[in-house]
């Protein structure tokens, strides 16, 4: 997760035009950072007998799917600003190149994903900090859960407080 | 949106089945109304040795996978309505024709869903009735994502209050 | 539902393979138990220009999507122990084969669900284990939409109280 499926047309996309295609949405996601391995794009082609848009088989048209994690979005600005950059990222490949698109994201449960056998560790903690820089799924314990900001201010003999904590 | 991904055997379908299918499933959505672009459908075939039912492979299922909008159908006595009146509709392509078949709807996000480079207005707003007519994606205006019923009531003299709101 | 769609490079897996890996799934459920008809696998062959794993084409990659009840995974360690039991049933099918796989979950409105033109009864109702003694869509009534521990609690004389109900 993510999993990007696209249906497009035949002929649509060579298998440099989708290597440069997965590349931009894997850009998306490593920006933040999350893990490069996460992202998979999967490419489904559709011939004009097998999708119709609104009751009529459209040739030109390419259909996207996006499995996303839930609450890693949260509230309507940040949640705006993605459709945005999707739109941005995906562009050079629909619009400009004279197709109509459509996508949707659907958010799923991140406590119901696997890896290699492991449940990815949480959002912006350490582990999947080192997850990042060696982009494989590796075990890790539950200290490397905690967010990655709260051990550096620790680090930095920050005390962080929160309620029924006390500092030292 | 909504997608619905149809996976059928081989040969169940001719090219004119399709097309009939794909415009019955149209229908459902452009009564209510909706834009009837919104409406795709995708014909996936999937032969005896790659679909299993309880562990055994099946050579007559259809598996219908329907992708919709969150918050389109609240209450039980809609959602009820709406399972029964999909049921009625795929029907003549299915059980009548010798299929076992299932089905299920997600619900999705309303705003992580993008036509066209645009997020769709809201449902039932005044933008929404333009798509419906004009049957495209088309940029709209912060007040024409005011419901169309607003709208109407208030160039009919009609004053509508909600809590905070002070009528003129 | 479930539904379970993999996603697998060409040639992994034979049909009796595949045969195999559906009866493994559909064995997760039915020891539950679930009718063993709920359980659909479809399998996708996708060569290596059509798949990338951070932007990378990856031959040697398995993704399943599952498509599951919401509701029926209660709290988080029966979520835990659900994804581990799905890992341990894959494992002979993917990383003992040297593929590397992902798995996520999807957990879909159960009353937007039908079957054969029917809302499958209440998890684990009198009706539902109709069903799965049949092992297939059967109508049924009001009363068959209880528990069945309750109704087994009532025959044997057992009064179940809840707040607002008197026991006789």
């Amino acid at each position: 997760m993510p999993l990007w499926k696209i249906h497009h047309p035949a002929g649509a996309y060579s298998d440099a035009d989708k290597q440069e295609f997965a590349e931009a949405i894997t850009g998306i996601y490593t920006q933040i950072p999350i893990p490069a391995f996460y992202v998979v794009t999967i490419f489904e082609e559709v011939d004009g007998n097998n999708i119709y848009v609104g009751g009529r088989s459209h040739e030109r048209f390419v259909r996207i799917q996006v499995d996303q994690m839930a609450r890693t979005l949260p509230g309507s600005v940040i949640r705006e600003w993605w459709v945005h950059t999707l739109d941005e990222k995906i562009k050079p490949f629909v619009g400009d190149r004279g197709y109509d698109w459509e996508f949707t994201c659907s958010e799923l449960p991140a406590d119901l994903w696997s890896l290699q056998g492991i449940v990815p560790p949480p959002f912006s903690s350490m582990a999947e900090k080192r997850w990042v820089t060696e982009n494989k799924a590796l075990a890790y314990g539950q200290s490397e859960m905690l967010p990655a900001s709260f051990v550096a201010a620790a680090e930095n003999g920050e005390v962080l407080l929160a309620p029924g904590i006390r500092g030292g």
